[in-house]
């Protein structure tokens, strides 16, 4: 058998291409925030994490722009040897504060993050990661690394604190544990039952990682993420976090103790072997930060375009996942559906993420759509006009 | 066991420090390229990734200063969903033609590229990862999710290829296979055996894959890299690099079939999950292969450059690995002994990278030195004489 195999054997996307529904790697032209423009159309964008529509502001280009002429266009080295500036801890030391953290790391994308965390911290025969079944991919990619250094992998039911308590009371009170959730859940938008989750970790000896992608900007106080939702600050152990989203740049980071932080600085390959943040990224998530300290009136005026469309979509009859996040997943049940949809949605202006089976479960095949608090209310209608008309053309509604 | 245990045992770092000569995490206030700013001092760099200087190239910075005034500071997206940018697209094409290979894909990281690569493809029970024991930590990691994933992992002797078909010829034949090796070896600088490595795949059915991060801009026509330079360019399957060395930038890409690039982008988590480069980076990376292509003189004088000191260092009594690319590692021999040479190349204003035990085997503790086509003569002298000077006063020479 020849390795490429199954590279030749794979042509459902040809397929998906030949009926002109393909809805992937489509070039962006032009990206004001809400509206974009592709194949040469100004299309309203609701599939964006780009949640407070930092990346086009002023103050945001401005900053990233001042940091190429000064620094240059990237840094040549990892953050361990050649490539740390004042601007990297600059980033840490601003982050650690609004987190309320001992210290913060960065890392080169938020991808990144998780395997700089998880098997750094969990790779002996007798350590455990304990993780939510529907965790983001970056988070498997960890357990996974975690799994071939030697550490056991145990899932529990999505977001299911019993399922989580069964789970670990069958472990070894002793044994050292991860367990690892995402605060808002990529997909659903849904928020974490956190509270239990942290008792349930004191109780059986283990200690916790938040991936507060999604929840950063979103929820808690001031956009702090899911820990300050649930007043719990004190109670997680370690939240990661992207600069891909609500700080409108690439780059992620983890906040926690000073000693874990320390450690992580000294065996995390995916920190240490890759190239630092530019100062370009690193800048623009400053200044992103600026903006979220000093105008919290984003945070919520995200989460009320969110809700405008969760609304009112519901109230037109589609299947509307609930939720209160800046995630709202419209169910339409089957992969050709969702293809036709997304074709439909775009011919008619209005660009969003579709969701198929196997990366859902069947059944739950989605137009999953987000928002900014950049969208305008002309915006949030047109979105919400489209889905009704084509909802209509397609019996969905 | 608390799993925080490992972090609070983990005091070497902190004695170092106290110590007075920790080399790791030092911040770079201004960076010329050849000369960097470090605590208020100017000191020449001697351990950059930046071989072809082009991180503070105008039209590089110009080029980045465009894309974010045009696209913003981020793509708030993977490039399967909302993080495409004719941008990427344009590099993408650019790379194939430089490359001569079918396809090109980007990923965020280069660190990230070979865990794009290698799980993807091999992760089957009956699949084998066939990898330099020397490879970088990227690859490492790479085949670590690659086993987590069920696949087979099989090492050889660094650089061996008596070794490598020693590992071959026990394995199935029939059995999938990837032979994965660095081009240039990120430690000691050496080039791969690639003529036998290539010769010893098609015999026992594995397909390769070779990093070229160290080699693109260094070694091959017109700096194109490991299979150039052997004239190999049809029989290296996969070519994977970064933008965060010669390219001036962060990120990383593959080269290949078109049929397997397109596998890659459908079925690549370390691509689907990760949000896209940024408009800057990717920009800075298409200026700088511009340069690049327009003027090979810059290789040849990187080359020179490396070859010079190599020469010097070795004619005043170092112990310098032979080589012909632009990493020249002095080899020290203990860890305290690498410290103090650190420091004192550090106050004497040469900054080099120390690569200790376990990072390296023990005797092979060095300063791991790397240059620039923008060192002048002036700052190859001044490196030359700094390492004269300390390496008597430490009893080196």
């Amino acid at each position: 058998m020849d390795l490429f195999n199954k590279c030749y054997e794979f042509t459902r996307a040809d397929e998906v291409k030949a009926m002109g529904v393909y809805p992937y790697f489509r070039p962006i032209e032009e990206n004001e925030g809400p509206v974009v423009q592709i194949e040469g159309r100004k299309i309203v964008m609701a599939g964006s994490n780009n949640y407070l529509g930092l990346t086009a502001h002023p103050k945001v280009k401005e900053a990233a722009l001042e940091a190429v002429r000064k620094y240059g266009t990237g840094c040549s080295g990892s953050r361990y040897l050649t490539g740390t500036l004042d601007l990297h801890i600059e980033l840490e030391e601003r982050l650690a504060k609004f987190f309320g953290s001992e210290a913060v790391l960065l890392y080169s994308t938020g991808y990144q993050t998780a395997q700089g965390i998880i098997p750094t911290l969990v790779q002996g025969k007798s350590e455990y990661v304990v993780s939510d079944r529907d965790n983001h991919a970056c988070i498997v990619a960890g357990q996974i690394m975690a799994k071939g250094l030697t550490a056991n992998l145990e899932r529990y039911k999505h977001n299911d604190m019993e399922d989580l308590e069964r789970v670990l009371s069958k472990l070894p009170i002793d044994a050292p544990k991860l367990i690892v959730s995402d605060g808002v859940f990529s997909t659903g938008g849904e928020i974490v039952e956190l509270p239990k989750l942290v008792e349930l970790a004191k109780k059986y000896n283990a200690r916790t990682l938040i991936d507060d992608a999604h929840a950063v900007g979103v929820i808690g106080k001031g956009g702090r993420g899911t820990a300050s939702e649930f007043n719990l600050e004190k109670d997680v152990d370690l939240t990661m976090g992207t600069f891909s989203k609500t700080f409108a740049s690439l780059g992620g980071f983890v906040a926690g103790p000073e000693r874990v932080i320390n450690y992580l600085k000294h065996f995390s390959s995916a920190l240490i072997f890759s190239a630092s943040p530019t100062p370009a990224a690193v800048a623009a998530a400053l200044a992103a930060l600026n903006i979220l300290e000093e105008e919290p009136w984003r945070v919520e005026k995200l989460i009320s375009n969110a809700n405008k469309v969760r609304t009112e979509l519901k109230a037109a009859g589609f299947n509307v996942l609930e939720g209160r996040t800046a995630i709202v997943p419209v169910i339409v049940g089957s992969d050709p559906l969702a293809f036709q949809m997304w074709r439909k949605l775009y011919d008619n202006g209005v660009f969003v993420n579709v969701f198929i089976s196997p990366g859902v479960p069947q059944g739950r095949q989605m137009m999953r759509t987000s928002y900014m608090s950049t969208h305008e209310d002309e915006h949030l209608d047109y979105i919400i006009n489209t889905f009704k008309k084509v909802g209509k053309e397609l019996g969905l509604i």
